[in-house]
C-alpha cells in the first residue's frame, strides 16, 4: 500500500450522489466486500465488530426480558411452508432450495430458512403441553437467506445475519403485550445505542409480515430522506399455533391453541448507522457500537518519548473501558486524520512532544469537528465524557434533521412533492388497498407505519373518511 | 408437567449402557431435541448457554492472539471445491447442494459450506497484495453442514455450529508457528475452561484434513475410553494459496504465494463435556461454562422469611459474579435436588428456617457430593471458592481417570485387548498406510495423534522399524 494516499476525494459527494457515496464508504472503510456469488457480501472485521457490539447490547436487553437463546436447524422441509397459507405465498418466491445431500437427490426438497416461524412452531408443538410451559420466550442469532434480484451491502443481500425472537403465550393479551414490549426494546436500543431516532407503529395489511395478524415496524430516516425499516415485531395470533399444532392444556382444563409472536432485527441496522450519521468525510459511528472509540495519533512519532507516551495513554484509557487504538503506522499524521475520520472514530487524540512537555493532549470530536486541548492527567474523564457527549449529540442532531423533514399532505400532489424533497409525509388514508397502491404507483412512496396518536379527517387519495394517519416515505 | 416426577432412574445406567445414558441425559436435561429433518438437532437454551460461555472464553483468547472476527457467505460455488484436488475428494461426498434460488434453477450449483477454506481463500487473494497486508488473521463463528449417515446430538449432526480461524502469512515458519500456537490455545482452553485433559499431536496422512500439509488434533478420553477429536489445527502450506492465488509482493520485490493455516472447534465440545464428566446421576458441568453455577433450593419455602432470604442470597451472589438461580417452583426439595444434579449444576445451596435462624447455609458440591455448612455472611467467598475448587478437581480427576487408561502395546493382540478394555493405546508404527489400515480393520481403533516426545522401536503390526509412537483409540 502506497503511503500518504489521500482517501478524501475518493468518496463520492454525499449530497450529489448518495448511492455512490454509500458504496464508496462501505468498500473503502473495509466494512464489506462482495462475495463470489451474486448478491452475497463478506462482512469484514471493521463492520463485524459493530455487529458484535450490537449483539452484546441487544442480547443484554433480551435476557432482561426473560428471553433465552437457542439454535434451530438451517434447513426446513418445503412442506412446512405450505402449512400457513399467507406465509408460503410471501416467502416461496424468494427461497433457496437444497435438492441434493450426500450425493443423493433428496426425497423432499429443503429450504434454507428465510425466517424460522415454521420450524420453531414445529418444535414448540412438542415442548408446549400445559399452561405451565408458557410463556416460552426464545431468541436465535443466525443467518437467513432470501433470494433477492437487486442487492446492496447490509441493506438487501441474499444472506444476512439477524436475530429472531419467537414467543408463545397462553392469552392473546399477553402475546400482544410481548409484541409491543419488544418493539419498545428495539426503539430504546436504536435511539440509545445507535443514536438513530425511529418512528414505531403498526403496518398496513399490505406491508405486514406474511402470516401475521399485525406487524409493527420501526422506521428510520436516512440521509436522503428515504426510510429504512430497521426492525419489526409481529403479533401472530393463533395462525402459526393452528398451523403447527401448538396446543396446551389450560388451568381450566380446556385445550387451547397458543398465541405467538416473532420479532427481528438484522445487519441491515449497520446500513442504517451509515446512512443516518455519515457525512462528506465518511462514517460517523455512535460510540456505543464503534469498534474503535478513540484513536491516538502520535505527532512527530520519531521524537523521544512520543511513542511511549501514546502507548501509556492508550493503556490508561483501555483500563477505563475505552476501546482505544494507537495508529503507529508509517503514514503522516494528516493521512491518519483523514483515514480515521473516514472510518468514523468518535474521538481522536493527538499527542506530540510539545503536548507531552506541557501535559496536554489535543482532542477532536468526529461529530462536530470541535478541537480542544485538555490536561493529559484527566484523560480518562475527558475521553469518557466526550464519548457520552458525542453519543447524545448524534441522537439529538439526527432527530432535529429528521423532524424538520416530516411534513403533512392532504393530496397526491402534496405527497409527491414532499417525498421528492426527501421528506417523510403524514397523510390521511381511508384504509382501502387501492388508495395505498395509487400512492405507490404515483410517488414511489409506501405506507411505513400508522402515526400513533394522530388522526386525519380525509384520505389524501380518494377524499373519503380517513381511518388512519399514515407515515408515507420512499423506502430501502 | 406432573409434580414430583423423579428423573433419577429414568436415565440408563452409565456403566451398562453408555450410549443410552448419553441420549437420556441430552434429552432429559433439555439440552437438545431432534429437528424435523433427519440428522439435525435443535440446541435448546440449556445447552446453548454453555455454547455462549464457550464462545465468550474462546473469543477472548482469539482476540488476544490478534485474530479478528468476520463473516463469509454460507454458499460456495461448486467450482471452488475442485480447485484443491485433495479438498474436493474429502468433502464432495458429504455436501448439501442448492440448485434452485428464487424459483429458478441456478446456472452453477452452490454448496452449503462444510468448511470455508475455499471461499475465504478467494477473498484473501483480493485482500493480500503486499507483505504489509500480512499476517492476516480472521476467525468466524458460524454454522456448517456435512451430510452424515449416522448422527448423534453434538457429536455428529448434519449441521453444527463452530468457529473456524483462517490465517495467511509471509513465511512457512510463521504459518507453522501459528498452527502450533492455536493448538496450544485450544489445549489451554479445554483444560482450564472445560476441565477436559487433552492429548495434542500431529495426525497421520490418512487422518489429516483434506488439503492440509499437516493436521494437529486434540484428543480427549470419554467415559467409555473412546476418543473425541475436540479440535484441530491445520498447516496448509501453499496448497490453498496456490489454488486461490493468494500472492503478495514481498519486501524483496519478489511475488510469492502466502502460507496459510486453519483451525476449528465446534459444538462437539459440548458432547465432550457430557461424556468426560457425566456420572450415574447425569451431567456434571465445569463451573467456567455452566449456565447455572449455583442453585439455591429453599427448604420449607412456605415458612416466613425463607423465600425472601433465598432471593436476597441470590442477589448477593449475582453481584459477586456468580450465575445463580433460585428454584422456587412447586416441587419438593428432594425432586429439586435430583433435577439440578441431573442438570450438573456445580454447587447447590439449601436454605431453610433453621439455617436462617442460625446464620448458616448448606452447600453441596456436584463433583464430590460433599455436603457442608457455612456461615451465610461469607456466602460470596464460600461459593466462589467452591466453584474454583470444583473446576480444579474436575480437571484433576478427569486426568487421573484418563492416565490410568493409557497403556502401551507392542502387537496387534495387545492393541485389541487394550481398546476393548476402554483404553488409549500407545504403539509403534512404521508409517505405512497398510499397517494403519490393519489396526483399524482388526481393532476398530484409529491413529489419533503421534505421541509427542515418545519413541518406539518396532511397528506393532509388521515389526518393521517404527517411525512414530502413535496414540490409537476407538473414536467418536
Amino acid at each position: 500500500m502506497a503511503k500518504d494516499t489521500q482517501f478524501v476525494g475518493q468518496i463520492a459527494d454525499i449530497e450529489k450522489d448518495f448511492p455512490q457515496w454509500y458504496t464508496d464508504v462501505v468498500l473503502k472503510t473495509k466494512m464489506v466486500d462482495y462475495g463470489p456469488v451474486k448478491g452475497t457480501m463478506v462482512i469484514r472485521p471493521y463492520a463485524y465488530a459493530i455487529w458484535e457490539n450490537i449483539q452484546r447490547e441487544m442480547d443484554k436487553r433480551f435476557k432482561a426480558e426473560g428471553v433465552e437463546n437457542a439454535y434451530f436447524p438451517l434447513l426446513i422441509p418445503m412442506s412446512f411452508f405450505t402449512k400457513e397459507a399467507e406465509h408460503v405465498e410471501g416467502f416461496a418466491p424468494e427461497v433457496a432450495v437444497v435438492t441434493v445431500g450426500g450425493g443423493e437427490t433428496l426425497a423432499e426438497p429443503l429450504v434454507i430458512r428465510p425466517t424460522s416461524e415454521t420450524i420453531i412452531g414445529s418444535m414448540y408443538s412438542k415442548w408446549v403441553q400445559s399452561y405451565r410451559d408458557l410463556p416460552l420466550k426464545i431468541n436465535q442469532w443466525c443467518n437467513v437467506m432470501r433470494w433477492e434480484k437487486t442487492t446492496r451491502p447490509f441493506l438487501r443481500t441474499s444472506e444476512f445475519l439477524w436475530q429472531e425472537g419467537h414467543t408463545a403465550h397462553a392469552t392473546a393479551q399477553e402475546a400482544e403485550e410481548m409484541t409491543m414490549r419488544m418493539l419498545a426494546v428495539y426503539k430504546e436500543f436504536a435511539e440509545n445505542c445507535l443514536a438513530i431516532p425511529v418512528i414505531t407503529g403498526k403496518k398496513t395489511e399490505k406491508e405486514k409480515f406474511a402470516g401475521a395478524v399485525a406487524t409493527y415496524g420501526m422506521e428510520a430516516m436516512m440521509h436522503d430522506g428515504k426510510s429504512l425499516q430497521a426492525g419489526t415485531s409481529h403479533y401472530l395470533g393463533q395462525n402459526f399455533a393452528n398451523a403447527f399444532n401448538i396446543k396446551f392444556l389450560d388451568a381450566d382444563g380446556v385445550q387451547k391453541a397458543a398465541y405467538t409472536t416473532s420479532w427481528g432485527t438484522s445487519t441491515r441496522m449497520i446500513g442504517g448507522i451509515i446512512m443516518t450519521h455519515g457525512d462528506e468525510r465518511g462514517l460517523v459511528l455512535p460510540p456505543v457500537v464503534a469498534p474503535v472509540q478513540c484513536v491516538i495519533v502520535p505527532i512527530a512519532a520519531h521524537k523521544a518519548g512520543v511513542s511511549e507516551n501514546c502507548r501509556a495513554l492508550a493503556e490508561r484509557l483501555q483500563k477505563a473501558g475505552v476501546r482505544v487504538k494507537v495508529d503507529d503506522s508509517d503514514n503522516s499524521p494528516g493521512w491518519k486524520f483523514n483515514e480515521w475520520e473516514m472510518k468514523g472514530v468518535p474521538v481522536r487524540l493527538e499527542l506530540g512532544p510539545r503536548d507531552i512537555e506541557s501535559g496536554k493532549m489535543v482532542c477532536v470530536r468526529r461529530d462536530t469537528h470541535e478541537k480542544a486541548e485538555y490536561a493529559l492527567e484527566n484523560a480518562e474523564t475527558v475521553v469518557t465524557d466526550l464519548l457520552s457527549a458525542v453519543q447524545k449529540n448524534m441522537l439529538e442532531s439526527a432527530r432535529a434533521r429528521r423532524d424538520k423533514r416530516i411534513v403533512y399532505a392532504d393530496g397526491m400532489a402534496g405527497i409527491l412533492s414532499a417525498v421528492e424533497g426527501g421528506n417523510f409525509v403524514k397523510a390521511g388514508w381511508c384504509g382501502k388497498r387501492e388508495c395505498e397502491d395509487k400512492i405507490k404507483e404515483q410517488t414511489a412512496a409506501t405506507a411505513r407505519v400508522y402515526a400513533e396518536g394522530e388522526r386525519a379527517e380525509r384520505c389524501a387519495v380518494c377524499g373519503g373518511k380517513a381511518e388512519h394517519m399514515v407515515v408515507f416515505a420512499r423506502a430501502y
